[in-house]
């Protein structure tokens, strides 16, 4: 058994993505993913994926570059790597990312962000190479299954014309019924349970209805509602006033910690976060001001599996909730996020996915939700295997684009449809 | 390979332990302690090493049992076995633990300290089954040595007169030029470059002279006071007052959170602990009221080694610092100290640790210091052999006691030569 990286392979891709609305603007149709192969001395190939935006992909190069030559069981020293990789400043705004809507940029996010689809690569190498399933490297599993959440999203019935685009049979969605459409449809083909609306597209109102609707549908399952920080104070404890008995959580209703803090103050409706909690760095406050409730965990900007671990432990340490967001993504960062999740004790909340807005995907086999779960991969690493065949016209898509698609913007994908969109003020309600 | 559990055996002993003198009294003659193996499906034994009085052997008992036919990587299901297991709640006193300055005792602390024992042969077992050290398991180490500072003690020259011991030839330590006496030696033999003086023993005006009496013979070197909670509050600030400025940190100067706010609030010299932080549900208060600069970490109360880098993590999330305490122990658990010292990032203190102290080990080869540090093993597992012919007198030793060394209890062993002593009320001063 050798254990030394002789080569690391980088594939950016574009993958199909439907019409899927936020308060930020609309999904491209193709998104940018970077597939990372890290391949040891004895011939044992491991699989990651992460963000494929140009500025992922520059710091990329540079860390495969370094990873070469060390070991795959080195995790903690592929951190030290990254450090080492500079940060094109230009690339970081110090905004609320364009795509993606995980909080404010920052080169530490882009690095980690970088790191994690090495660190799930070298765990899947591993993992191989011992015979072991990825989440045995993580201390073993302490469910048999994951559950996932249907994930709901105002959507158009397909991208702006003209613009090329696969088509999706999902149908618009645009109001409650619509709304409550879509989560039947998820709900007999995955069998999920709980449904998560993303928000922030409609004036509250409509998205309480939307609320409302789903509650009357699904009586008693668990809901959330995430506008991405799209509203005012005043805003979030109105929602939270008038549907927080149908809530799980609320997610992001006020953007930032301080604004999270004052809502949390005065509703008892509990705060969920993917985007002022993004780092350890931002919990300190956040924990200290009782702001959030639930951390969305996300292994892809915290900095891998091993960094999710430890965000759940920091958060079980303050009583704090931990579940897991999602931004598009294909099975390889599904296997990733059930592995990870079935190692964390106290996970109180069903994951969210993106995985069934997904048509295309580069596994030989896709990944399957049964009763909204997916069952943990007991199979060496994590389980899945890359379908070359499949990803080979992903990344043909990548080197024929002119540009445009590569950096995941969904603003200027709104502009298509709509030339005078700017992304929304905050609050925007 | 087949890494499921077939055998488990408990060996309890005891060690020879000088006189060494704290705030509760005396160390006894010999110290309990137990030896963990665990035997895999295919041959390979684990060795792990905890306390071993009879409240520990008692967890022990059960959880080897159902340890069994389970596998040695499914070590978050350990933690979960543990639960299962019911602590005797007369072992269980709420107050500070009378043989190890730990802390108040509670039955998940006894939990803990058990599940430790076992986590790390787990470890050693898996480890060996896959040829990989045992940092290599833990993400991989951060450094290739492992510093450890001097812990020095004031001491009598032996055990009470009459008393079964074995003899040490380091001569009494009872004053200032005792003290650096002893500190010179450590350092001679072992190579260390930084010092603890054990406190709380005598009137703070004798343990500030030693302090200075340190700083004036090691000029530079980082010293430690630790006076294990026997002071007030207004003591630990005169204390601070004085001898601030040579030390590195005050540990623990007064008992538990509220009194260490007090003190941290009106001083800079920072402040560690391993007795108000030595559970995860103790650092909420404490870090946010900024009680604690600095946690001891102890991989047998925090549960592990696994534990020991979720602590770390916490601390680091919140900017505390991160070192290690110690207690009476052997070349198993300094192995295991040392392999998780190495994959942690940030640990800007040396450890603690008693080994220096103990003439007896059950290795085929003791550990040895270089210039104060431990060179990590990268052997399979610990990269430690347990030495069966060592074992078998030390465990003879437990077996001939008539019961009353099996409970460590320094004040019990203080009433031997001094007939009235009672742990001291805190503050003592
Ligand atoms: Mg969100
Ligand atoms: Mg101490």
């Amino acid at each position: 058994m050798n254990l030394t990286v002789t080569d690391v392979r980088l594939t950016p891709i574009l993958v199909a993505d439907p019409p899927l609305l936020n308060t930020q603007g609309v999904h491209q149709p193709y998104t940018p993913r970077l597939i990372i192969e890290v391949v040891t001395a004895d011939g044992t190939t491991g699989v990651g994926e992460t963000y494929g935006d140009t500025k992922y992909l520059e710091l990329a190069r540079p860390l495969a570059e370094r990873l070469t030559g060390r070991r795959v069981d080195d995790l903690n020293g592929l951190s030290a790597l990254a450090d080492e990789v500079a940060v094109d400043d230009s690339r970081v705004s110090g905004q609320v990312d364009v795509g993606g809507l995980r909080g404010v940029q920052t080169a530490d996010k882009l690095r980690l962000s970088v790191v994690s689809g090495f660190e799930v690569a070298c765990l899947d190498a591993l993992g191989k190479c011992l015979g072991l399933p990825v989440h045995a490297l993580l201390g073993g599993k302490v469910r048999d299954s994951v559950e996932y959440s249907a994930y709901l999203f105002y959507k158009w019935a397909g991208h702006p014309e003209g613009v090329p685009a696969e088509q999706d049979d999902w149908g618009a969605a645009l109001d409650p019924a619509g709304i409550v459409e879509q989560a039947r449809r998820l709900t007999e083909r995955h069998g999920f349970t709980s449904f998560k609306l993303k928000g922030g597209v409609f004036p509250p109102d409509q998205e309480i209805a939307a609320v409302r609707a789903l509650a009357a549908a699904f009586p008693g399952h668990p809901l959330r509602l995430d506008p991405n920080g799209a509203w005012s104070v005043a805003t979030s404890l109105k929602v939270a006033e008038e549907i927080g008995d149908l809530l799980e959580y609320l997610e992001d209703p006020a953007l930032g910690t301080p604004a999270m803090a004052e809502v949390a103050a005065a509703t008892d409706v509990p705060l969920a976060t993917n985007m002022c909690v993004t780092t350890f760095a931002e919990i300190r406050e956040a924990f200290t001001r009782g702001a959030v409730q639930v951390v969305l965990s996300d292994h892809h900007y915290w900095g891998g599996l091993r960094s999710t671990q430890q965000l759940a432990a920091v958060c079980r340490t303050f009583g704090v909730g931990v579940s897991m967001h999602s931004n598009t993504h294909l099975g390889i960062s599904l296997a990733a996020m059930t592995h990870v999740a079935a190692t964390v004790p106290g996970l109180h909340h069903a994951c969210d996915s993106h995985y069934p807005w997904q048509s295309e995907d580069v596994l030989t086999e896709r990944l399957t939700f049964t009763g909204g779960r997916i069952t943990v991969p007991d199979g060496p690493g994590l389980g899945v295997e890359l379908d070359r065949d499949r990803l080979r016209p992903l990344h043909r898509r990548w080197l024929d684009d002119d540009g445009r698609l590569r950096e995941r913007d969904d603003a200027a994908a709104m502009r298509v449809a709509e030339p005078g969109w700017r992304t929304p003020a905050v609050p925007r309600w």
